[in-house]
């Protein structure tokens, strides 16, 4: 059983309600990497008994430190309508609320599409050599990263001047892609502002949002592949930043686009 | 008392719920425009007696068609730290979930920053002739818009190659920007999907985010005057398209980063 299987694993408790626990194998400097905690999320509304239709969009908030060890996972579909869905997803330890939600599903029929964004001009994965940071983290070892541009700084000498920041990506060991494991690779990137000014000051993600372009064809087609991620800031303001991101799969097709706010100290 | 105000007023009702009403100085072609909802959505969390800090994010989902008439806003502090919040929102009709949200606010303290995203080149606003477009929804005259590119078609027949949009907008009259009409701002696109095929088909947005990095004294320095806003789209796929956009004051800030996901049937 792969890692991530292991680490997104819950146990339904009956109504809405679902029990996890944190993933050593997924941990972060403190507490977990935050793409697990969004997979998990995630996780109880697509193993909701009454969920219709794919995950379209998913908002998480990360509301205090997750604390190694059980949680619950409360997934409520507050609307259904004919072809969609609305959930308010809340993650609680000890009756405190540590993250809040919500997701839309969808069944989705053809139309007509297009990728406005298209992938970046960059070398292919098999000429990119892997590279993950020199950090000890347990998450950065479940991912193989070959970064193109921005990757982590290896001198932290404030001589940054862009936070853009594209690599390949895919789970390590591969895995074939869902929409459990896109959500956990949506929140791939380091700080931006690690990036951005070479500095190292205590951060956190507060809020992230995923929206999934792909279907099940388009995540069966990625397979095992990599993606490619790419990440910049648009503003760093007193205290909070954003990025921008997108994953396509190697064939180009946009995957996901996905956004977050993360505090910073400095 | 300027429409905005008339439309956002909620009356307290004890503990986190308020009661608002839908303006019809803000009516959409069905229903109220969504930017006015995601604003009354966003004034009972400003409102709330407990609230802590200003806004740093909010998600908001359309849940099902709003009806003209009343309706009852729930924002609860799900989680309340040291120096910032998050609030779970709930509007109802009759009982019933028409949206549903989420957001963080926090005191914000003076760090470095830095815009990364930097205001496009574009005249100023006087050099930009007023043209709203030749639609007759009521929310249309709430705003002053001056459109650089990506205005409205004025010709449908499926010839458009880019949906990105750039117009100077205000409130119609001018009002002192603060939270709540920038978060009705950040919704003032129209969608990308007539843009970029310059075909009308049904759209409806599901989800929007807004990530707010102006703090009281940049929306005190951007008072009534005019915002540039921007939009593209990234990718339009099976009945969703998504769209990022920027709103920066005249003096070049940004103050809002915005993304949303909008339904299309084609």
């Amino acid at each position: 059983m792969h890692a991530f299987d292991r680490a997104i694993a819950l146990e339904p408790c009956g109504g809405n309600r679902f029990a996890g626990h944190t993933s050593a194998a997924y941990a972060n400097m403190v507490g977990p990497y935050g793409g697990i905690t969004a997979a998990q999320a995630m996780q109880a509304v697509l193993q909701h008994p009454e969920r219709q239709g794919d995950p379209v969009s998913l908002t998480i908030n990360f509301a205090a430190a997750i604390a190694d060890g059980p949680f619950d996972v409360e997934a409520r579909p507050a609307r259904t309508n004919r072809s969609t869905q609305h959930w308010v997803i809340e993650v609680r330890q000890k009756g405190e609320t540590v993250l809040t939600g919500t997701a839309f599903t969808a069944l989705r029929r053809e139309t007509w599409s297009l990728d406005e964004e298209a992938m970046p001009a960059v070398p292919p994965p098999k000429d990119v050599p892997a590279g993950g940071p020199p950090i000890p983290m347990a998450w950065v070892q479940q991912y193989e990263m070959r970064p193109i541009v921005g990757a982590m700084p290896m001198v932290w000498d404030g001589s940054g001047d862009s936070s853009l920041t594209q690599q390949w990506v895919r789970d390590n060991p591969p895995r074939p892609l869902d929409f459990a494991s896109l959500t956990a690779l949506a929140d791939v990137f380091f700080p931006r502002v690690f990036v951005r000014r070479a500095t190292m000051v205590p951060v956190g993600t507060v809020t992230m949002t995923v929206y999934f372009h792909a279907d099940q064809s388009q995540l069966a087609a990625s397979g095992g592949g990599y993606l490619l991620a790419q990440a910049r800031a648009q503003a760093f303001r007193n205290g909070y930043f954003d990025h921008t991101a997108q994953l396509w799969n190697e064939a180009g097709v946009l995957l996901v686009t996905t956004h977050q706010v993360v505090y910073y100290k400095s």
